[in-house]
């Protein structure tokens, strides 16, 4: 992975060190951290991954108990400042852009996903306070939860409220200090509770007591799990017991459960920050999405280095057209079939990881007062949550094939892979939720000017492609097809407008996939353009084949169904 | 489901009771036949589904312990004469027509696949000694078979010889008394040893001393555990720890451990059916090929009906373009994008359940002479096999989706349906072996005319429903896009025979899927002209309109596969 990191920093996205903010590096100093990060999930990741999914988290007298190899792993990565990769030098950080930030999330997220979850929490906890809180609460949060100390987590759902935040009733009671009671329940809480760091900070939404319904009434309360020291009622009410990601800690907790559970409001002690839950919890998501994105990415990566590693190894069969029995069998990768799962498996997962690099590049040029980007990074985002949660999740069920029944036992990790990443269509907004977002949200704000810059950078690239006859045939297709979607997109915004809610968005699940599926492609091409001098040309040319050759077109059905909404408006017969 | 399959025996598929063999039997005996599957499967298999899910066989002082209620099943399948369906009247068996035994086996696959699995086996194994064995042999084995005293199992995979079954070396070395001495391993063994039954019948390709190299060298033992009450000397290596499908034993066995492990020639005392094992096997392969596809369309269609009453009374979120939050919350089923998915779930598993029941009825018609019903079905074997095992999986994956976080834990039964679902594409032959056997034989056997005969089929139909106002514009799909691959199919046949073998199979898997897509989408529209008059109408013509209008178009990016093989064979830079 490092090479295709290293590619994809520098020689295809050229990333910009040119900030001040980013002065304390170069590519030396980048260079030494992947190379550390890869160590180090080699080492204190790798070897536990199959302990802590057969030994899911328990409760034995009340307390959360995880395998002890969990701690000491966390512990590692703490020391190894992995806690504090995208927080400012003032705090002790690596203030790293987000993209190397991105690319370290990726190395480690491939060792072990579930270990990681832990990490990304706690960073989006602190982004959080960070970016909205007061100078006593970052202060009081901070330093710990950079060095690893404390961890956090994102309370959100709710029994009665998944999809549906705004429905959410944990309720916020103002104490006479300024200060909120908060009572209610909490569900799917990732890191709910655990004895794997010295506290927890939970951002929860709550209402006041006396706003609006909806997601509008909704505000953000830090709630540590010891407050001052001394317990702050918050209780677990039961784990999930998890197909996969068993390593992260996931259950239910009620808050203000036996005695005063005290949060603050987020932001302000004055109360001017209420209402602004939703608001800032969407930078946490944000950020949430991207990193799913990663996850799922380097999750399928996997599957894919350990299928290959096998196919190379295990000798099956003959070639085909070879009858003779008595001749030495070959190693499966030489099998048509065998090599088609497996750049399949790679185009997929390197396709989601250079997607998900090239979000985060946007990101930082957003940062440096790039409009365009922060533009183009606002569409891309439900695409990057989603197409690597569902493609790159093919490749590890491809990654189990190449296998065969060896794949599907519990000898390999490939089948734990295949669990695991089945969790990421899930989470931090459903594939639905993802393609809302994108159809009735981004894709039509501002009269579809994201729309419009995707598919102009998409010409660029297919202009520059035109060039070098190897790729020249591959040139117009993700622009074609982009603009064919573009078109549907239009079609599908004029019904929202004319108030055909429902069949308008009836396949918005399609759009999501298809349009994800044209930028990874037109992504792909790009990579080829910028590979031509790279030793890893091969590579990066043959996914870009396998991705216009066998995905691309199947966009084709995508525009089909777009255009005919009619088929689930009739009577299904459910 | 107990509809779906009366529609389709009797409505559609319009089966053939006429034949003097099955005088015993009439549609009110068969009716109560299927309910009565219906209820064993509600009784005695469905509520132990977690738990032998939970508590995997395991060895405990050298005995394979698998949960008391597991034999408490079978022997309630064993009582209801689930073992003796397709066994004949003499043997005391119900002698169904193989569809109907197929819709019962749906019924209790759906219930429970790993239970089944054990029927399945003792079914096919003693089918073997049935067909091929000679007296004494069917007089031993099949009395304890057909009431489920016995159970069988085939053993062909050995450690290095998995898809390459030629490569087997388990050895046979003939005996003073005309028997052989078995000695070997053997791998992936569904129900290798266990306490379940009295007798284990093990089905063992080995190769007499001496004979040829690869399959024509290999023939076919029975090898009982247990020997005239004595040990036999088959020993259990080891079980394998499988993600799903836990249900079912499944282990390696050694042959001749300790002992003189005894195995019969299968059919002949004085060794003239040597040689004949993979011919002899390929029965039960052909079987057990279609019953794989019956399992897998069945555990998706479980998946859909679980998911259907969630979404039915989960309540969350509210209509699209309804922002009052004060409202209430609706059943998920009424937004789009979950009767999508609900929709996709269920036209694929029913689909797949249709395309079986559609093969099983060629296997009796070919079984009452139909030259042409044979040549159909050998033809779709390979997709009977594959097309449910990865187009049901999909449907329990979207199962899953529908249920959100609650489909991802343990207190839904969704994923357990999609870790046992997983294992279909690959035993009985992997996908990529289907694929082979599809494009490399089936198709371009008798100069494609079974391949012929399948569009000539379609045609049929394609002319009928164009007469049909409400499906008219399904009509020609299938048979273009069928026209379509044969062409593709026509060009590689050609390369195949100047010897280009690589190129010309390189994507085998993909022409299986799409000729599957074509065939399941042609039966849908069959079944629509067959439903005119059902109260089923509704559902039969809204899973057409999703195959057709979401699936079929996706056969267009598969023959622009089959007509650039160049991608896979250029570098790929593994």
């Amino acid at each position: 992975m490092l090479n295709f990191l290293q590619f994809a920093l520098y020689s295809w996205l050229k990333i910009d060190l040119s900030q001040p903010r980013f002065s304390h590096l170069d590519r030396g100093l980048i260079d030494q951290l992947l190379q550390l990060s890869e160590q180090l999930g080699q080492v204190a990741m790798a070897p536990i991954s199959h302990v802590l999914d057969r030994q899911a988290p328990q409760i034995i007298d009340g307390k959360v108990q995880t395998p002890a190899v969990l701690k000491d792993a966390l512990a590692a990565l703490a020391q190894s400042g992995v806690f504090a990769t995208s927080a400012p030098l003032a705090e002790g950080g690596t203030a790293l852009p987000y993209v190397i930030h991105t690319a370290v999330a990726a190395i480690l997220n491939r060792f072990d996903a579930p270990i990681y979850g832990y990490v990304l929490l706690t960073q989006g906890a602190a982004n959080l306070i960070r970016t909205f809180g007061s100078a006593s609460q970052k202060a009081r949060y901070l330093p710990d939860m950079v060095t690893g100390k404390y961890f956090g987590t994102m309370c959100l759902s709710e029994p009665h409220a998944g999809s549906s935040v705004g429905d959410a009733r944990t309720k916020a009671a103002l104490l006479a200090d300024g200060r909120y009671a908060i009572t209610g329940s909490k569900m799917w809480i990732s890191g709910a509770e655990h004895e794997l760091s010295d506290n927890i900070v939970h951002m929860v939404l709550a209402r006041v007591e006396g706003a609006v319904a909806g997601t509008k009434g909704l505000s953000l309360f830090i709630v540590p799990r010891y407050l001052d020291g001394a317990d702050n009622h918050v209780r677990l009410i039961g784990l999930n017991h998890k197909m996969g990601y068993r390593g992260t800690v996931n259950g239910a907790l009620n808050f203000g459960d036996g005695g005063v559970c005290v949060g603050e409001l987020l932001g302000s002690t004055n109360g001017t920050s209420a209402g602004q839950g939703m608001a800032q919890m969407f930078q946490m998501m944000n950020e949430a999405r991207i990193a799913v994105g990663v996850g799922a990415a380097a999750i399928g990566w996997r599957g894919y280095e350990l299928a290959l590693a096998y196919a190379k190894n295990r000798a099956q069969g003959r070639k085909l057209g070879n009858a003779d029995p008595t001749t030495p069998q070959i190693p499966i990768i030489e099998h048509m079939d065998v090599r088609r799962m497996l750049l399949q498996a790679r185009a997929q997962s390197e396709g989601a990881l250079a997607l998900c690099l090239y979000a985060a590049n946007l990101s930082d040029q957003a940062h440096s007062g790039d409009v365009n980007a922060a533009k183009l990074l606002s569409l891309l985002t439900p695409m990057v949550k989603s197409w690597p949660a569902k493609y790159a999740l093919e490749a590890n069920d491809l990654a189990i094939q190449v296998l065969g029944g060896a794949g599907y036992t519990q000898d390999y990790l490939l089948e734990k892979l295949y669990r695991d990443n089945r969790l990421n269509p899930i989470h931090e907004g459903t594939h639905g939720i993802q393609a809302l977002d994108l159809l009735a949200r981004k894709v039509i704000a501002d009269d579809g000017a994201a729309l419009v810059l995707l598919l102009t950078r998409i010409a660029v690239t297919a202009q520059a492609a035109a060039k070098i006859p190897a790729i020249a045939q591959f040139a117009p297709g993700a622009l074609e097809f982009g603009t064919q979607l573009a078109q549907a997109a239009l079609k599908l915004g004029a019904q929202l407008k004319a108030g055909q809610t429902q069949s308008a968005l009836a396949n918005a699940g399609v759009f999501l996939d298809a349009l994800g599926t044209v930028v990874v492609c037109w992504l792909s091409l790009d990579q080829v353009i910028a590979a031509q001098e790279s030793p890893d040309l091969a590579k990066v040319f043959a996914n870009c084949r396998y991705l216009h050759g066998y995905e691309l077109n199947k966009v084709h059905a995508a525009v089909a169904v777009l255009n005919a909404p009619e088929i689930l408006s009739g009577d299904c017969g459910f």
